[in-house]
């Protein structure tokens, strides 16, 4: 299945980095932790926030505060969602071509309150195991003063694009040439992201070991 | 010095990790390596486009080809940039209080084309030794047309925030009585950037070992 080919989701620049099958784009947000959604404030400005997010069956979820202003900003209004993995620093010979190597995806669409009482607790569920997978069925649920300080929203994902760019540096001929072509060091230093050593809660009884959810949690980066 | 104080850059949600001074803004961008830049469409539409930057002296630079949709929309417009760096998953007793510990700054301001060639060539090579620090002084400079297709965007770092969380889970008391205190796995999973090998470009003599600039490569986490 192809992703949508509206006009503000079709990638003008670097056409080559387009990717525009929907496997990618559910790569990408499974890969990534956290988004950057973006909307205008009623007065016109436009606001970025890094937020966690969640997706499943063709639809993002954030959450927030009620009293968030990226949630009110984004409820029954058009936002701009962007989920970036930063996979490489490309060194070129060329100070021009210097570039990095990542996967993209960039979702626009109009934000709706996921009012419905079982909707929005799913939709809590598929946020938190995007974050912390395994936690949802060990973790105490949300009371009921929880679950109605928390508004999630929700957002098709099918006005979306995803760029990918993999490989070396893309050189100028002229920087190939035999007495060129050795004169900077060019290549790729890879971006590594792991998990590191869990910090247990200092509340914690010291018997208490980590589950495998949280020591064995994979980094979901998949095929890249 | 303080950062400045205007409404829309008051931390308003999670006052007690706002921080504001000029110098962990400063630890926020050192340690960041792409930025997310955000502006509003001549129609009125959000966009939300990751990309690299560099800083210096208060104000913030992005680059990028001068067809590029993010150029022209945060030229002499309003902008607003986020930097966030994740530093870990925080598990808690409860689904409510899972969150994760982070360094994010954000930037409200207006864009403005840096044309002077000088201050140009000053902003890219901020931008490219941000990127890939050591780089400007080994690699080819950029051509006049290379010099010609790249747009530079300036903002000032004055209207700024930065919000950090580090430590542990926060809970309830609830969920700190001897019955739920062990009731589920509590703490952080930190998330670690590291540098991979480095990996050659394919045209390089076998021979040319990577340079101290790439192999020795800092994080530039700072202080956390």
């Amino acid at each position: 299945m192809t992703l949508s080919p509206t006009r503000r989701s079709t990638i003008r620049r670097g056409k080559k980095r387009a990717v525009t099958d929907r496997a990618a784009l559910k790569q990408v947000l499974d890969a990534g932790l956290i988004c950057h959604l973006a909307f205008v404030t009623p007065d016109g400005h436009p606001v970025v926030v890094p937020t966690g997010y969640g997706h499943e069956d063709g639809t993002l979820y954030v959450h927030g505060s009620t009293g968030a202003a990226s949630l009110r900003g984004g409820t029954d209004a058009e936002v701009c969602v962007n989920v970036t993995l930063l996979d490489g620093i490309i060194y070129s010979r060329a100070v021009f071509h210097h570039s990095v190597n990542y996967r993209s995806a960039t979702i626009h669409g109009v934000g709706r309150q996921v009012t419905d009482p079982d909707a929005k607790l799913h939709a809590l569920r598929v946020i938190t195991e995007h974050i912390a997978p395994g936690s949802w069925d060990h973790a105490r649920g949300p009371s009921k003063q929880e679950f109605a300080k928390t508004a999630v929203l929700a957002l098709d994902l099918h006005e979306a694009a995803v760029k990918v760019r993999t490989g070396g540096p893309g050189e100028e001929p002229e920087d190939l040439t035999p007495d060129r072509i050795g004169a900077s060091w060019a290549g790729v230093l890879p971006l590594v992201r792991s998990w590191g050593t869990p910090e247990p809660c200092e509340h914690l009884p010291e018997s208490f070991e980590a589950p495998d959810y949280v020591t064995r949690r994979e980094m979901r980066d998949g095929p890249q």
